[in-house]
């Protein structure tokens, strides 16, 4: 299932912890601290699992949504590259 | 419907114009460029036009997820706050 995972972590070296387990998953970065990519619902849960261990007691707010194909479909998209007409 | 807007913004004082513009909607900040809220279709497309509007030319990467009710229901969370315990 698609999923998109968004997290808030003030601690650097945990927030490029969970980054590079996001990766593991083989999401894909679309910001500095959210990734998006298809996830079965074990490895949801797996990785949240994982992201809380990583965590420890450490303040964070991580979110993981999991969205109908139809749903996903439909999600709007904004997406410009660099301006090169000076 | 429950929306969630993810965005990646190089320019400083576009990004911050666009996160106003998010609270104007009625959308709660859950990272520093995401945001979450309950946003009609006309909403939906009209914030996007308005942040499409403030980005200009610049390069950026906005995407907008509307999710049903039930996915809404089952998104997992994990929220920690500041650690108290020394």
């Amino acid at each position: 299932m698609n999923c998109i995972l968004v997290y808030d972590i003030p601690d650097d070296g945990k927030r490029a912890k969970i980054a590079d387990t996001c990766l593991d998953y083989g999401m894909d970065r679309i910001q500095y601290s959210s990734f998006t990519g298809k996830l079965r619902a074990t490895h949801q849960e797996e990785l949240m699992l994982r992201i809380k261990k990583i965590l420890g007691k450490r303040p964070g707010n991580i979110q993981l949504f999991a969205i109908s194909a139809d749903d996903w479909s439909k999600r709007k998209i904004l997406k410009q590259t660099q301006e090169n007409d000076g």
